[in-house]
Order: C-alpha cells, then sequence, then structure tokens
C-alpha cells in the first residue's frame, strides 16, 4: 500500500529504539503514506545510533533527544519541530514504556514505591506532559492526533506485567482526560492503540513472554497482531479518515479482547 | 449464617428445577433469611414434581406454574402472588433459559432462525414480559428487587456457549432498560449477576462443560462460585443493603472477568 | 480525499434509503475509494426508486433486493454478487434497523411482544443471517470485512429509543459471536460502528429526536460525527490498514462515549 | 436494620473526617452490625478531633494515626491493629483522596507534575501500600474483604474532577491486580465502590459541586445514593454474602452509570 494517504502532514514519532519497534515500523509506513517527520527519544536511547538508520530511510528525518520526564526538554522539542516543519504538528505517536520495579525483578506485591512513581512518570504522565506542552504552545494543528500505545492489562491482570498494568491504566484515563480537553480547545483527538503482544525489545523485558505470547496467539481469531499491523493501524487513526474518533481505546488484538477461550485453548486444558 | 435479613419480605423464584440449581438454593436460603416465597416454573418442568420438596423445605411455599412466553401464565402469577402474600411482591429471581439451537445440536454458524427467535424469547424476553406485567399491575413493591442471572459470554466469546451468548446480551440490556423504567416509577431495581460456569442440570447442557469449568477454575483468583455462593449473592440483592445498586451486570465469579490469564494457565500452555 | 484505499475491492451496502443515509454515503465514499459496489435494500424500500441515482453515481452498480429477514433472499445476494463480481466479496455494510414498536407508538414498558420479534429479526437477527449464509456461501474473500451500524443505547438507556436499544445490544453481540467463527475460518473480522444520532430518515422517527441531538452534540468535546464522517469511517475499517481489528464495538462520535457531563450541559442545568 | 450481619468481624476504617464523611457512616453501620473497628486518618486530620466521637459510639474503637504514604506508618497500623484485635484483620476501607492541582487551582491543561504524583501517591499509591504492608505482614484474614471508594471519572470525563479522575483509574487498576494477588494467596477479594456524588468534605472541594450533583441526581432513575446508604453497601461487601466478588468497580449511583439520558435532562436542555 503506498495511498499517500498521510500527504502533507506532520508528525512527531516518540520512541523507535530499533528495527523492531511499533514506532520504527509506524515512521516508516507514515513515511512512505507521504508524511514529513521528526524522531524523538530518550537520550540514553539515542546513544545507541540506530535510530539514525531509521531518520535516513525517513528523508532524513530530524533527531531531536527528549527526555519525556522533562517538560523543558519537551518544549524544546515542540520549538524544534515547529521551526522545522514551518507550522503545527499534526501527529504523534507515543511509545514511550518502562517499569523500574520489572527490571529490578520486584514482584507486584513488593513494589519499590519510589520506582512505581518513576514508571508511572515514565509511562503514563509523559503522554499528560507532551499534551499539556502542545496545548500550551498551541503546538498541534486543528484535528491533529495523538495516539499512545497501551496494553489489555489496563482492563485485565497478566501476573507478568506487573506495575505496568496500573501504568497503562493511567496512560488510557489521560488519554480520556486531555483528549476531552484538547478536543474542545482545537479538535485535536487523542485515543490509545491496545496492542497484542509483540515481540520488541520492551515487550521482551517481560518475564514468561513466550509462554504468554503464544497463549495470546492461541486466544485471538486472527491471531496476534505484528507490529507492522500496528503500523497500519495508527497510519489510519493519523489519516482524516477517523476524525471524529477520540477519548477511545482501541483494541488491535485480532480479536483477543473480547475472546473468552478458544478451541485450542480448552484442547490444552485438558492434556 | 441466619441473620434475617429478608425478614417480612416476600419474593417469586423462578426456575428452581432440581437441588442443583442456583434458584434452588437461593429460595432456600432466602427463606432461611426470613423472606416468604411464591415458587415457579414451566408447566413441564413442574411436572416432574421435584420442586414440591422445595416447597416444603420454603415453608410450603406454594407452586404455581408460569411459561414465561405466555402473559396469561404471568399475570395469572402474580395476580395469585399478590392475594397469597396480601400485598405486593419485594423481590424476583429470574433464572430461566434455554437454547434450542443446542440442545438440536446446530453450531452457531449454521442456526435455525425459527428456533433462534424461541431461545431469545424464552432466555431474554421472558424478562421483560415479567417486568412488563408486573409494571401493568403495579405488583412490586418499592425500593423492590429483580435479578436474573446472565454469563460472561454476553461479553466474550465462549464458543460452545453458542447462540446462548446473545440470549445473554439481550437479557443484559433489558435489565438496564426496564431497570430505567421500573426505577423512575418506583425505586425497583434490576440487576443480573453473571455466575461463575456452574454444574447445574442447565449448564450441563453446553457442550464441552467440563473442559470448560476446569479452564474457568483455574482462571479465577478465588476459584469458581458455587451455587450457594451464588444464593448469598442474591441475598444481598434482595436486601435493603443493596438499594442503590441498578441497572448493572454483576460478576460474581471469583475474578475470572478480569482475570487475563494465571500462572496455572500459562503453565499448562506450555506443556 | 481519494487515494484508491479501496482499489480492488468488492463490497455490498445494504440500507442506502436517500442521500441522507448513512449506507449512501458510504457508497459514494467507497467508490470514489476505488470499489467495485451492489447495493441492495428491502424490496419495499427499493419501490421508491431513489437508489437508482446512487447506483448511477457508483458506476451503474447492479441494485439487487434482498429481505433480510429471508434466507433465501440474501443467497440470491450473495450468488449475483460473486457472478457480478467474479469472485468473493471483500466488505458489507449492514445498516439496517426498523422498531414496529416505536413506529406504533407503543412505550419500552407496553411492548407488543410480536413487534418486538420482528424488530430483533431486522435489526440483530439479520446480521447473523447475513454472515450465515456468506459462510455457508464461502462468499466472503479472506480479510474480508463486515461492518454493522450500532447505537450506544446498547450500553446505556437513552429511553426514546425503546426497543432498539435492546436490538443494537443483540446486533454488537452477534458481531462478537460470528466475528470470532470466521475469523478463525477465513480471517474475516465484523465490527461494529457506535454512531452519533445522526439525522436520517431512520434517525428522525425516534421521539424527542431534536432535543436529543442537541445534547449530544453538547455532551461531545468535537461535536457529533456527521454521515459523511461515518462514511469515511467505514472506508477505513473496509481497508487493508485496520486487519487485525475485530469483534469490536467502535464509538464514532465525537468523544461522546466517555464524556461524562460537560461545561454547558452544567450550565444548562443551571438555567 | 441490624441484622448482626458482621458479628465477629474485624475491620479497620480509613478516612473518617467528621460526620457527613462516607467512611464515618460506614464506621456506625460496621458497628451496629457488629463488628470490633479500628479507625484511622492521617495525623494531620486526627488532630481537628471530630473521630474521637466516632471512637466513643464505635465501642471506644481505638484511633491510630497513619499517614498513607508512609509504609512506617501503616506498619504500625497493622501491628497495633492485630494485637487489639488478637488476630488478623477481616475487613478495611479505603475512603482516602486528596488532590493537590485542584487545592491550587490548577486547572487540568496547566498541572503542576510534583503535585500530580502526591496525588497518585495519596489516592491511588495507598491502597497498593496498604494491600502490601498487610500481605508481607500476612494481616489480612482468609476471605477477608477490602473496599476503596472511587468514582465513576475513572470511567468518563468530568472536567471540573480534573486530576482525581486519573487517580482514581489508578486506584481501580490497583484494585484488580492486587485483587488477583491476594485473592490467589489468601482469598482476600478486593473491590472498589464507584459511588454517586456525595456531599461530604472531599466532594465539597470540586468546583462546580452543586450544578453537578444536580445533573447527576437528575440522570440517575433512583436519584444519587447517599453516603448512608454507601454504608450500607460497604456492610454487604465486607459480609459473607459476597465472598466471591473480587477485582470488581461496583457502580453504587441509582442507576448513573449506565442511564444515557433521562427526561428531565432533555427537557432541560430544551429551555
Amino acid at each position: 500500500m503506498a495511498n499517500q494517504l498521510l500527504k502533507g502532514k506532520k508528525g512527531i514519532i516518540f520512541g523507535a529504539l530499533n528495527d523492531q519497534s511499533i514506532a520504527w515500523k509506524t515512521a516508516l509506513k507514515c513515511y512512505e503514506e507521504g508524511a514529513e517527520l521528526i524522531l524523538t527519544n530518550a537520550p540514553i536511547a539515542l546513544r545507541m545510533g540506530e535510530i539514525n538508520a531509521l531518520a535516513e530511510a525517513c528523508g532524513n528525518a530530524p533527531v531531536i533527544p527528549a527526555d519525556v520526564s522533562n517538560d523543558d526538554d519537551i518544549k524544546k522539542l515542540f520549538t524544534e519541530a515547529m521551526a522545522h516543519f514551518g507550522g503545527p504538528v499534526d501527529f504523534v505517536l507515543h511509545s514511550v514504556g518502562m517499569s523500574l520495579n520489572i527490571r529490578k525483578g520486584f514482584h507486584y506485591t513488593s513494589l519499590n514505591h519510589e520506582f512505581q512513581h518513576k514508571t508511572l512518570d515514565i509511562s503514563a504522565m509523559s503522554l499528560h506532559r507532551v499534551c499539556q506542552v502542545a496545548y500550551e504552545m498551541d503546538a498541534m494543528a486543528e484535528w491533529g492526533s495523538i495516539v499512545a500505545l497501551t496494553y489489555i492489562a489496563a482492563q485485565r491482570v497478566f501476573p507478568d506485567y506487573n506495575e505496568m498494568a496500573d501504568a497503562k491504566a493511567l496512560l488510557e484515563s489521560i488519554t480520556r482526560s486531555f483528549g476531552y480537553h484538547y478536543g474542545k480547545k482545537k479538535k485535536v483527538r487523542i485515543n490509545t492503540i491496545s496492542q497484542s503482544p509483540t515481540r520488541t525489545t520492551a515487550g521482551s523485558g517481560v518475564k514468561g513472554f513466550d509462554g504468554f505470547i503464544s497463549f495470546a496467539e492461541k486466544m485471538s481469531p486472527l491471531g496476534n497482531a505484528s507490529a507492522e499491523d500496528c503500523a497500519n493501524y495508527c497510519v489510519s487513526l493519523f489519516s482524516d479518515l477517523t476524525r471524529m474518533v477520540t477519548m477511545q481505546n482501541l483494541f488491535h488484538d485480532g480479536g483477543f479482547s473480547f475472546t473468552g477461550v478458544t478451541q485450542e485453548v480448552i484442547e490444552q486444558m485438558e492434556k
């Protein structure tokens, strides 16, 4: 596909770490559909340098480091973006998440609460910061579209997902809350995509990920959605085809979310 | 327990077939908590005669046959109930469901649509009929409570549950719709309990029920709720402790509804 | 927009009555995006003849009458469609609904239950019939997309919407149930769009529609979604950008569904 | 009512500020139903001294100060509670919430993010802390019940509720997450009650509260649930009647949550 669906649109992509990242594939797909891009990630993530290959593949998109827990960094990002684009931003992909408690091996029933604050800050409050900076700077174009990636653990417990479940629930609430205000002010819409478990660097950090991804595959009538599928779905949400969709959490998961059980799982249970 | 929580209350129990039935256990529990009861079921179900043992155990509660797809039967039921109680009814348990397509072995993708009409009529529209008759006859006391039993297949697909899933979704919608009107008119509240799969005569009719009940057990942090647990929960919903709860679908399932996966299931998947 | 997003795709559009219809605008938009179409409606609706103007505007799309409560009609429709297209169908829009109780002026608490059966049959079971016929005839292409239109009254009570609320809840359940089976069998996905109240011929039949549409407008951060917006959203769901979305109810309503109250409504309440 | 429904049970009540508080009325009701109690609140809240009247009315219940953002305070609380009760705790009411951004008058689109951390800490992470301490100390009895109070702003936007909406979404997620683990370990169940807006000291802090409470009243078929109604509902959730209910968010709101609009609101819109 290449229908120039995003022709003339300008977007910022957060969180492309390497070519497994959903953000990476989304950037490529948006570029293919005619969008101009700016790439951003945490300074430490950029130091690895892989993103330069992506920038090149996206028509030499600028790469601007920004720590999402730092207001000044985000302001600088939007200032430079508007200067580069010569105007406001049409879309933003927020693909950011990190759990210190998971990294350090703390079980959900033994959380370090300072780490939990950090997790909430990076993984959820960061969306509020990005929206607030854009709102205050009036940096989004009318009918702009902001998408954040989330996971169904925000609705149901997947024990190994640990405190990230709570962070995603917070992220989805911020999506609704800010979506209301930004919609009223400037028709900007904000949604989350609740994506199948995906074999990215972030996903792989979760314990028992392999057993889990195979459970999800067996529980999804269409199978798990891939990172590339997700990139396509992001394109539809950045396009003008979906202008009246806002404040939603959109499951993109091959039907997992509304499947209670499948024949394959029942058979496995009988083994 | 026996706290006389329903002392002075009068109720009608639909659907007590035998001592495995949730309705049967609910009748016993309500009686134990001080309620006066009337028992009802379809004429054909009553012919088996087991219900007389229950009637006796409930202080010789009258047994009044009623076909829930027949308005006249339901009118007769409420007329006799009000005469017997000397006043209006405080609570109703609707535990009624039947799928002709399941009985006849039709897969969900090959339904007989006449049978489907019958299934919807018996399993869902019957609640509308009961409410409508009571509403028109003004047969419920103020703050009365109507509870219908449902299953989570109304929200997520459990393939073997077949067309009953759709019937339960319809039942839950009727609960909300009529709950609104009866609430406005007379403070009568209407709710559904979404119960764990339960080894009753009705439950056992579902193909693959054993594999499924064991999956549900493994997916529920507290295990499956039993028929007796459900009877207790009904008591709480008939009591004055829950007066402001209406139009709700209440999961009574040991946590199944908000559990995405458990360690046990993951382990089973890895076998 | 005209990005040839549906180039090479073949679709059937149910329910284009006149140029106010969502189905009408969706047909135009799909044609503009490169799709080939067949139009269908109930024989009685076709008799008015307006649809011929639409057929012409869509490259002389065939118009095939079909009563959605009649299996034979639906079979004939799919047989002729496959012959015309020279192969299977890629997408279907189900925009069908009718309430006899509303037409006849029966309040929700005084429904005629024969009419209610008719309402459920036309408005919800019709989707099951269409899917079942297509499934049995293997008439949908792999990764095909079926969309049905629904309304948020399936989740929350809007009293004047009457029994249609229950019909929509049933429709959404059928979407999930059949979506599971068709997804497993052939990757066909089935979703509902829950659209803002829209000034169509069907919408206008609802009592108090004007007061209501203005309430919805005030309660939606982006305002009500128009029929044309809905057509655009349908295009995105028929396209390959949304392949992994299935069994979902997708709110397309300017944010109404997740807005509890707005400043405008509060101010109106204080008058 | 006084049915000794909680006879022999021991509970801790957080958050009774004055006789308008839900926690206050819940304490009274639990005591009336036979429970033994310990009362707790933040040291600063206790300084006002009103709670002593409650303690007296509850059979001279001990009052133990505890800052919910301080692990040591919570440990001390449970240690003293177990010593006083001579064993584990059967139930806990978490009625705690505070928004610094609301107090300081910051709009949702101009939040101070340090304040936001504090809000999340006090209003949501506090539940995690309480559960974690109890879990580590094995301080809850088998089949114990923990209830936290929440508000529907966690699901839909009520603009004046500001950042508390996000805090409540986080609280409800923690309820599910910890409910899973505590259920598996010791059959302890954790639920939230989503209560009607209530004229308490906390509620009154929200801007536009009067207009809002009257909107909610008009939108609830049974009217708004009072603090006393909520106390009754808490009793049912602490009792053995509801043992298999866990990880749920339970709307206690006279039907508000599933009402899309009412005749009264439509009429008001037409003024």
